[in-house]
């Protein structure tokens, strides 16, 4: 009998083992993919592509027992060479190669210069060629800070005592009202595609006091521009137990400064692959909605058109406002007017016709939206009622209210999007792995 | 303008700080919500419910400055006392109350008898209230515990280099054939959820080597069992450069022992609520699928009615052979026939009927199905071809091997399955949040 005993020991080496101090005159075995060939006759250098990252491995005619000829971009390898110094090579180190042994071979010549440093391809066409783009060195970085944003997300809510959930994504009737869903026949019985967790959320506040979601939300939207996407990661959290709902904004502020921190250790190398300059986030500013429209207004010269809502290009204004008089890149607005929020949102005490809500704008773009809800059973009734909508179908959703619960809130946050701002892209789409849009339902 | 700076300074405390050492006699402030009151005549205990625990809070008539009578079950409360230490109270400690503040009342008195220590109540009831009886501690800790798995299949994951990605739900074509999928429209375009990252997370080997998710995937199955969901969460890997399939399975053996490990250690309370004892993982038997059928036959007298297939019931008689002969709640069985796999399954090159494939058994029920996958563009074409599938809508996963790709393969794990088989469930109900299945589209 075979028995299972735990992660092997490979023959092969990492990168981390290759660059590491000592290991010059060694002799290992390193796997990767051969990202370029430059032959320069009786010497050619090799560059090996890894997860870690490239490496530079020379190849000596009557050294490397291989025929370089045989050799294409794109091939699977492992490289078996000796580790020397070399100033010049990307990570001061390069591989002499004795020998290659190729494990796979592609079929045809690359369609995209991935090798390239940047990738002047049209977004479309990277889109439509996602596994191979993805493969150049700049264009994947992307993601691996989306990686940091997420992990970052989690790692600071447990640490805050937050419990992670897993909600359905397909439902009977959608959190925010029957605009804008996805609808699907579910065993002969309509149903939607979860526009956002919300209402599960809040009902786990009841169980958990604290809880988060990392997943898909689905929004059957008909914009087309470089800030929407028909289908987008959402990071969710609800919090129960607040004193105000400047408990959540607060909750906000600590995770991103958690996030710049993991991102400055933990992904040290894809910042300056992308050479990026992170953001400050020691001290966020909250404004008023209807004061920052004002300040915009006064500042720029741009005419207040509607009261009750911020358009994209007030946010811009917004964010600019911020960054030249107080040199921050994010800034939360907060008391949006109660007529533009959901029925669930907790109305301003002071002035009803304002909600005790925020966004939360980075470089001018809204990458958050938050505030407290209604916690009080007959309060979430009669707004309801005074809304001329229907309680049918959020039956469950109200009994949680029915039987107690504590003052709480919570907020989205759309992972492209703040991985977009924080990269320097202009278009979601740019951080978005497989895109869907009106117009891509592909690959 | 008001700043944010990060998380703020509570008044009230956790219960850490209550039980910890030496805060006997100090005077402390807990948010929380009534479990229970148990009124003995001058003294009354009530019972907090909080994220980490329960606190029993003593009400002395004459001391606390409140009047027990207006006090309802299931509110939300700050509850001011002394520590005292007090063997006989859950956690050694208890709070003799000075003073109580309300901050929430509910509507109706609870429907469930959710302070009972055991929630002796229909798995249908339990659904049907899910914000409810999750309020149960037992209930909840299911959970905590589902919170335990995934966590660290993710921590494991990073630290062997895996990146972590986030695949679109809504597809143009499923990965495994058109079956057992769910539809809808997307723009006037037929659309399909998907069945599984499968197709995404290879596109990704090409990328970043090791990829993972963990997200929701959708099934159309028409089962009604205590096994099947139509909608949960799988947690995938796929990895690159693997020496054979075995690579994988000793990867999934690692991150169960990480697993087991992270929930002896962080979910130590939740384990004690649970009356659980973990299983062991030291070392693992992996035994060929048709050997597998054998010795089960053999042993107990089980009719082999398909040699191709294997049925839920020998699925059990193997998991109990393993159990029985090597005392292991886990067996992995490989090479499963070609037939029952996906085209992109990598065939045995010493037998092409079988497959370089796996399942795991935890306690005689598959929880994951695995293994390696063909990475050459012209085997996986004639694979294709003799199927007599089509390559429409396949053509960016054909491209990512068109274009080169390393030896590669993973697995799929049920969340729901590993969980309900660790916390000893045996309805894969009970560790689901909120269900969907043949009859159940809500809450």
């Amino acid at each position: 009998m075979e028995f299972m005993t735990g992660v092997k020991e490979k023959e092969t080496v990492d990168l981390a083992a290759v660059t590491a101090e000592g290991m010059e005159g060694r002799t290992v075995k390193i796997e990767g993919t051969v990202h370029t060939i430059r032959d320069m006759g009786e010497v050619a250098f090799v560059i090996l592509r890894r997860r870690d990252g490239l490496l530079q491995c020379v190849f000596e005619e009557g050294v490397t027992a291989f025929d370089l000829k045989t050799l294409k971009e794109a091939s699977s390898i492992v490289a078996e060479g000796t580790i020397h110094k070399e100033a010049r090579a990307p990570q001061g180190v390069e591989l002499r190669l004795t020998g290659i042994t190729v494990l796979s071979e592609p079929a045809a010549p690359m369609p995209l210069p991935i090798a390239k440093w940047k990738l002047n391809t049209s977004l479309d066409a990277k889109l439509n060629r996602r596994s191979i783009s993805l493969r150049n060195v700049r264009e994947r970085a992307k993601f691996r800070i989306q990686e940091g944003v997420v992990r970052a997300f989690r790692d600071f809510l447990y640490s805050q005592g937050f419990t992670e959930i897993h909600t359905p994504k397909i439902g009977a009737k959608g959190a925010e009202g029957g605009s804008n869903l996805f609808r699907l026949d579910y065993f002969h019985r309509p149903a939607v595609l979860a526009q956002s967790p919300q209402f599960y959320k809040q009902m786990m506040v009841g169980v958990f006091d604290r809880v988060f979601e990392t997943g898909p939300v689905f929004r059957a939207e008909k914009h087309n521009t470089k800030r929407h996407l028909n289908e987008y990661t959402s990071l969710d959290f609800e919090m129960g137990y607040i004193d105000s709902f400047e408990d959540i904004m607060a909750m906000e502020t600590g995770f991103i400064q958690y996030m710049l921190k993991m991102l400055e250790t933990d992904y040290a190398p894809e910042l300056q692959i992308l050479g990026i300059t992170l953001p400050k986030a020691d001290k966020i500013p909250a404004v008023r909605f209807d004061e920052a429209k004002q300040l915009a207004s006064e500042k720029y010269g741009h005419k207040i058109r509607n009261p009750y809502d911020l358009e994209p290009e007030e946010e811009v204004l917004i964010g600019r406002y911020f960054k030249e008089e107080y040199g921050s890149d994010f800034v939360f607005v907060t008391h949006y007017p109660s007529k533009k929020r959901p029925f669930y949102a907790m109305d301003d005490p002071a002035d009803p016709k304002f909600t005790l809500s925020f966004d939360l704008l980075f470089d001018g773009l809204e990458i958050t939206t938050g505030g407290q809800r209604i916690h009080d059973y007959q309060m979430l009734l009669d707004k309801i009622a005074a809304r001329g909508m229907t309680e049918e179908g959020m039956e469950q959703y109200l009994d949680t209210f029915k039987y107690g619960m504590p003052p709480h809130g919570g907020l989205g946050i759309g992972l492209e999007r703040l991985t977009m701002k924080l990269v320097g892209e202009d278009n979601v789409r740019e951080t978005t792995l497989f895109p869907r849009d009106l117009s891509r339902l592909e690959p």
